[in-house]
């Protein structure tokens, strides 16, 4: 029973559905009719004019995103726990030339403007001084925490005033944007560029970087392709994305991977170590009752010394979800 | 009918099952046990003790590759009509840190020892100019043209002797080896690095960059993440690559490819602008003649102003091909 | 009898002067007095407004002046034995994050638009292809040859309708104003950005980048510091170049090393490879030739198998001059 | 009265004389006959074989002797305060190709191996996470802190035994060196390489990067020449460095400097943030305080909101110390 990653959860059969309609010749790389249906696809999601451009990982998606406002001597104010500072080893720091990752801190890995300004406001605005150019959020967080609609337009508001960019990691967009409820432009008003996740919702190999405004791509582009990341099959990667936002299939894969967290969260209230409002469960439990948890079958990650994450994933069975929930009330 | 690029042809069927074979919960990134049986499968393959790595791109596996012969202040030495010199968008550049590409000539897009000690020779060995730290060939060449294993042992062994890396660019290294019926290691014997391409060959978006230096893929491994080319459900690119090992499909699909491209050939020899070795003819033309092919049905690329591309795919229907071959012929 | 290089030659006192006068406690880095009158200096001299930078080298100031100009994913064209491409170790490839240099052809080491027209027409406007984003030319050229105020202007417009910054490496800028006699800003009218020599000229080791658009200078300020290229005794190197700017003792100097060259080149005419613009002299001799000239006390580069390089420096002594040219006559 | 930075001192008479004997033809770039003499005059100095580069700022010092340790993909380890942190602009960012600073701490900016290991231990030896590859100090540190010999060795062994090289920003090692009064081989004993500062300390714009493994140096001499810094009148910059060997100029200078600091520090020891032990004090004063100092016409940098930073350099006058002295026991 696996509540490991939801990088370890199965495709969805829509997805394969998709990728075997998309196997006819067509233009190679992103010339194809699937990857030219993105942008309006995405336009449409977010009532918001957008270019989207696809990418295998979620590591190119949030560089090449970042790259498009951030220059080689500028940094990025993110979260000191979040996925491009701690889980992407060194990436930001190849595809920005150098640039730095200014380090913000905050409960369940959320940023706020204070705390933004609290890094950046001691940084001299002469040439000894890394400036700020951007600021990252994730969405939700890397601890399963969802940013409110008024959080993030409160960045925006803050990013625009200090002139920085805005980035949104949505590794796990589609559970924050589940959990909130609210139209998918809600969640993330406001933001600049978005790395919007599709490969723990249910894809194979693909996410969308979505750029708010559509110029920013253009540059992007070939950024792609000198990083290697345009696929000359780039129909299987456009595939997959078209076939997850049909029917909102994306939200519903999240709502079953959120409900299924929230049943686990439930049969602990007292051992959590974050709100669980995405995916995520951070529980506080002892090594022991974390081996009577995998003598039981269930596989999960230590969080340190007194924590384990359990994940769960858009097709985590409701057995297993139940029995997990039932084997943590019983610690 | 289409003849314009083997990245437009179809995924194997084998392919197909074995990605979905692999659809299971599994090991993420690329501690899956497909990803694992790599390096046994291709020491297999060559009877050399090598280390491989999966990449979604040929333009990622060459210059990960590289990456392990070549420091920021060196030089790759290539053709200059090589795919990382004219197609990669700078890509060397970017994964080298600004290491230069020297330029080289030769018939047929092949370099030769002569030909690589014609353009490192005049180079002064102090800190002036930049030094050659490797030599890349592209197996097939990027005119569809292959390098005997004694072509290939002279370029290593001048490699040696200057200290100088040696990768082979093999996008489509399975054509050659199909022509020159060897085993596959004798068609790269003397390589350090060899970029073994599947997706122009029955793959969907999985390349092996294999290290017959082990030792060499270590730091190469946290390269490739840094890049963001290690995807979190590698079992899925393990699985194309060990679906086209297996049996030989790999060069089943390669021979059916150059016999299709060969009896297209055999329609024009006075035509030939190469000689046909692999899947690629290319075709001397005028315009009218390809307007005329066109008008039949026949999609390909120009070659400049008085030649046609025309590109044999795995999947080349056999009356497709026929017809392009009386087409030509008639002509 | 030393004609190896401007680089060898004498400090001019003037210079001396005016960084022994410079050693009083002052803003460090560029914050003082002599730094931040080159603006106005640079301005009254070319007639137009200009932020200047020092640096201490001619390859930092080529390349910083590039960076203003050239992403990380374009090119600079140049001409294949441009000083950024023969003589700089791969500067260009670090401080451009991995852009190219694309050469092209042109007698005296000097191009043209149609010469740069043929490098980049080929150059499809796609993402597989590094896309040029500026010129640069050496002004006199590596063969000391000098552009004339309607070459440039060919040049400043060719590059402006391509959408192409302009770089003008003036390594030897004076040499080539001397030359020319026309107002200074006539000898670089249309350029974006002038590397502006003075080591070569009497300085010690202080140059100017000056740009002509000021705004393009804000960012660059902060690579050089970046580059570690602000020396926090910035004074010094201020104080050179404005001592050579006052009464046009940069003029001057120039003039003499040019006058030198000329009365060389006019003893031998017949052996002349380049017309001799500037301060240097490309000279066919043969080896014995050269030993018999070496033999008398002279020494100079040999220049391939066949040719002699001469360099008169402004402080070259005429008797020095007189003699080589006799002896040249004499060969 | 000055006391804002050692960078605004004078230059030493001996560097003046030093620098303008040097101002006769001689090779260009380093390989004239006093940038020869480097290597021996630090093996002399040290008492251990190494190999010296001269660059003109201490910023490309740290830089270029980091890169000799430090892969793209890898991290150097400092304190949260060190001056490549905090006021490099980036460059080592840029140096080492995007590799990453990671951030300890420590008293008085100095740090420990219980400190490194704080922040590396939980480092994964994963692809995912940036390796540490080296560890910085800074000899004596931004606080005017100075690591005693055991310290060093201390961090040196630890350095070794994690496989991580281990660099000293010596911008003030004369300083250190004049605290310590040991061999100045002792002040860095196991360093495998140190950026000894010069130009703080009656230079003009020289510093040393010492390699102890000669080794080590050849590939940075390409990196040096890469980043611009090689200059072509280099004995100008040796002739510095020479001149401040010559008879323990350096120490004699730093010992001076250090004595002016140390009277400044006992005229108020209640006020000290940090212990005295090189030629800077760190004084806890309120605004008023220092509004009065300077209305007497002291001038000095404020250190956030309560405190001063006062640096005495090698030529501080000493009825200017005195007073200052007199003036700071009279707040």
């Amino acid at each position: 029973m696996q509540f490991l990653s939801d990088n370890a959860a199965a495709v969805h059969p829509a997805v394969w559905r998709a990728m075997m309609a998309a196997d006819a010749a067509d233009a190679p790389y992103d010339g194809d009719a699937l990857s030219r249906e993105l942008d309006a696809a995405f336009t449409a999601l977010f009532g918001r004019a957008c270019a989207v451009l696809w990418v295998a990982t979620g590591t190119a998606a949030n560089c090449l995103a970042l790259a498009s406002m951030v220059a080689p001597h500028g940094a990025v104010v993110c979260h000191r726990e979040a996925h491009i500072e701690m889980d992407e080893a060194g990436a930001p720091g190849f595809y920005l030339h150098g640039a730095k990752l200014l380090l913000a801190g905050g409960e369940g890995a959320k940023i706020t403007p204070r705390a933004v300004a609290a890094v950046i406001d001691p940084i001299r605005d002469d040439v000894h001084q890394v400036q700020p150019h951007a600021i990252s959020i994730t969405q939700a967080s890397e601890y399963g925490c969802v940013y409110r609609p008024d959080e993030v337009a409160a960045l925006a508001a803050f990013a625009k005033a200090r002139g920085l960019g805005l980035h949104m990691d949505g590794a796990r967009f589609a559970n924050a944007a589940a959990f909130l409820g609210c139209a998918p432009g809600q969640a993330c008003a406001g933001v600049d560029a978005l790395s919007f996740g599709f490969v723990k919702n249910g894809g194979l190999g693909a996410e969308a970087i979505v750029f708010f405004d559509p110029e920013a791509a253009r540059t992007i582009r070939y950024r792609r392709k000198r990083a290697g990341h345009l696929q000359s099959k780039g129909r299987f990667l456009a595939a997959q994305i078209l076939a997850l936002l049909e029917g909102d299939l994306w939200l519903g894969n999240a709502r079953a991977a959120n409900a299924a967290a929230a049943e686990i969260a439930a049969a602990a209230p007292g051992r959590l170590l974050h709100p669980v409002e995405a995916n995520e469960v951070f529980l506080s439990c002892t090594p022991a009752e974390r081996a009577a948890l995998r003598a039981r079958g269930f596989a999960f990650y230590d969080w340190g010394e007194g924590a384990a994450r359990l994940v769960a994933a858009w097709d985590a069975r409701a057995e297993h979800v139940t029995a997990l929930a039932r084997a943590i009330a019983a610690l």
